[in-house]
């Protein structure tokens, strides 16, 4: 109870002053409890910082499962997803600024931290855009490469969006889902179909030889 | 001269060891300079950082600007533009390390240099959807919001595609291009002809609530 009253105010102190700037005392202060308690509980900054990741990663990732009934087609389950995660990134601002920013740019352990819910959430996506390959049947084989890029890029989109969302006043959860869905899935809808945009033939300059 | 030198040796070294294990004397070892050398041209190890940080922001930003053609409709632009951003960042690793990774990982002022080039990027592809938009007649009122939310999961999307596309062995820019355009076009594409993809009915418990 009382480890959850720190981290809860820890996220926050780090959400919104940063990690270097954050200080014990001001968590202390915020979670109403002594300096010496946090350091008891929590040892150092260092791992105050990584039980905040790690607790609010845990979180994110059961907030967009939790989101998703296996039961419904694909494309209803990409946008429940989508809708959970920028729910719960909208409602957690401190905690998307912790693991979309904060743990992100003060390098190991903490990057390592987020890199493994990231690894999560792609296999995730990827398996809902196999599912929707499968359930399309009109391209069944749909190359693993393929599904694997058309993952990232959609996690990667998602990941800007929710930044870009937070720090645009009167944006909602549901309007940034739709964005994304109608990009996405207007997108994958028609790869599914195998309505591929046809790329002009190569330049001559050699771009998009194999990469060293 | 000797910049140019020990700025491709600072890029290699930043990018392959990462800013905090990257040593000047390594540097200065690798571009066959003296240390003193180093120093004086580029005072510490975050000016040399910093300048490294431009050079490559500046790089970038042109490659994907001289890839696009004015004259040519909004698909072909676009995929111009996606062409020559992951042949530049298939060509230059090390440099794409520095921006995407490095440059975010290790707090101010790295992280301001990469926002700004960021910004220049993502102000380039809204002009690409706004005029994508125009060309397309049946849907010209898209709203703004929506214009710089697609601008945005663009761009986070071909962030994210590019860190892969360079982890992944085999993955050639032309292919990375044509999976983002895949999903991208034929999204913006359906997206411009005014066809939409519909959510279902707001959920009961709230979920999209405008933010705080």
């Amino acid at each position: 109870m009382r480890e959850q009253q720190m981290l809860d105010a820890a996220v926050r102190t780090f959400g919104r002053r940063g990690y270097m700037a954050a200080s014990m005392d001001e968590i202390a202060e915020l979670a109403g409890v002594s300096k010496p308690l946090v350091y008891l509980y929590l040892n150092s900054k260092e791992d105050l910082f990584t039980a905040c990741i790690r607790r609010e990663a845990d979180a994110l990732t059961r907030a967009v499962r939790a989101g998703v009934r296996p039961d419904l087609p694909a494309d209803r389950r990409l946008w429940d997803g989508l809708l959970a995660f920028f729910a719960h990134t909208g409602e957690h601002p401190d905690a998307w600024s912790v693991l979309h920013l904060q743990a992100r740019t003060h390098g190991e352990p903490f990057a390592a931290e987020v890199a493994a819910m990231r690894t999560e959430i792609v296999a995730f996506v990827t398996g809902l855009v196999v599912v929707a390959a499968r359930e399309a049947h009109s391209d069944p084989d749909l190359p693993e490469d393929e599904v694997a890029g058309l993952a990232e890029a959609l996690v990667g989109a998602a990941e800007s969006l929710a930044a870009w969302a937070n720090a645009t006043p009167g944006v909602t959860a549901r309007q940034a889902a739709a964005t994304l869905m109608n990009f996405a899935w207007a997108g994958l809808g028609d790869l599914m179909r195998g309505n591929r945009w046809t790329p002009p033939p190569e330049a001559p300059q050699g771009r998009g030889e194999p990469r060293a």
